[in-house]
């Protein structure tokens, strides 16, 4: 366990988020048996869809920790430290909103 | 391999999609073992986006061999088949833009 | 109305597309309104995401319709321009999925 | 000019946001022209995906300055506010990175 934990938000749900992942590679894994066993295309597609939707939620998840917990207390501290912690998440943000 | 591989427009670059598959696989155990190891949150979203988009980019390029091969094919014989593969084609469309 | 209007698939549905698109731009009109009117930020960010869900349900509808019909006709009459318009079709799906 | 305008963050850029979303509108105007005009469908669907794109850039512009403002200043406040406003961001967040 990393000596800065405080900072990260989501290790409060860590095991939560653990159990989410693994079921996301499963479901990546899935899709490549799929593949490999020359299942039908609309099918896989849809496989596809979900992953993607479970990732979003992992990844919306993630960030909601983040801004409570590192982002909120880079603020309370002020100066250049919030404003880069605020710009740093705008811009996961961006990435996230755009992928 | 299945009888009816014919009718799989992706099964010419079957190797190519599996090695993407592979390596997407990859990505989701990574992105499991970021948040085991407690790294940096901003981090494992950039490694989420990254993974999403090489997610729609495999689906956008199963769905296009789709629609070349599997719903031409059902195109050209007509009839139910035809109106049946392309109402699949765009609700899959459909899932994938929304998602 | 063009010589040509045989070919677009969304003619059947003009008047509908057309309904729904002058409330899109309404709602477009409305956003800028909400910002000059200098209303709650998070309200402005629900209209937005409102609006680009009626955008998308548009697209894939019209998308839904050019396959149906031109890119249908043009898989009929086989050849090199029933291979561009499913190349065509192929770019424009990879950009709404995308965006 | 309402009372609080403090509290919104995205009016320092006020005018800059009114510019482009009066162009957003103008696009919506111009997708409904198009299919007015029988106009070729994938050349609709182009200038939608950019539509929704530059929507989606006003979108992360808007959030961006609600972080920096709106939600910073409450949780410099704390409490229950606090809560509720990074609440309140983070299902806004959700609703933008789903549609």
């Amino acid at each position: 366990m990393s000596a800065d934990q405080g900072t990260h938000g989501y290790l409060a749900d860590k095991e939560k988020y653990l159990v989410r992942l693994k079921r996301i590679e499963g479901q990546a894994r899935g899709v490549h048996r799929m593949v490999d066993e020359e299942q039908y295309c609309i099918d896989i597609l849809t496989q596809i869809s979900a992953l993607t939707s479970a990732l979003q939620g992992v990844a919306v998840g993630l960030l909601d920790e983040h801004l409570k917990h590192c982002v909120s207390d880079a603020v309370r501290s002020g100066g250049d430290v919030a404003e880069a912690k605020l710009e740093e998440a705008a811009q996961a943000i961006a990435r996230l909103v755009r992928s």
